[in-house]
């Protein structure tokens, strides 16, 4: 399966877009995260619109190399479906 | 009483950055804004970590400049409080 997630660096983080059909989705998507999220207390930065949703999912601490942590939540939020 | 919204050009857009004591006054005032967006029909673009909640309140459509509905918006978000 296709790895949706961008690796980035300084610092470093995981980044992944996900696009919706209408604002209902992007809603039911948005909390369906914040389950997972007050689960593993856990809060990526998110940036959404109607039909968006952007994440960010920084190492922690943020100097350190992205680990098990990080990839675990990642592929956690991928099984959230879109 | 202060206007907390900063207005930016190219686009015209009015910014506004929260700060929240913990995760759940962040939950709870995107959970008001939600509702305040699904009765106007308008969805600002958000970004919002743990503890903050940022706002972009674009004109629409794109190329016009600022007006009633926007500032308009900004007031009621104003009046979700934090």
């Amino acid at each position: 399966m296709e790895q949706p997630w961008t690796k980035r660096q300084r610092p470093d983080r995981l980044e992944r877009r996900i696009e919706f059909a209408d604002y209902e989705s992007t809603r039911l998507f948005l909390e369906r995260l914040n389950e997972l999220s007050e689960k593993q207390q856990r809060y990526p930065d998110i940036s959404f619109g109607r039909t968006y949703v952007n994440l960010t999912l920084r190492a922690e601490p943020d100097d350190n190399p992205l680990g098990d942590a990080e990839f675990s939540f990642a592929t956690a939020v991928d099984a959230l479906g879109n």
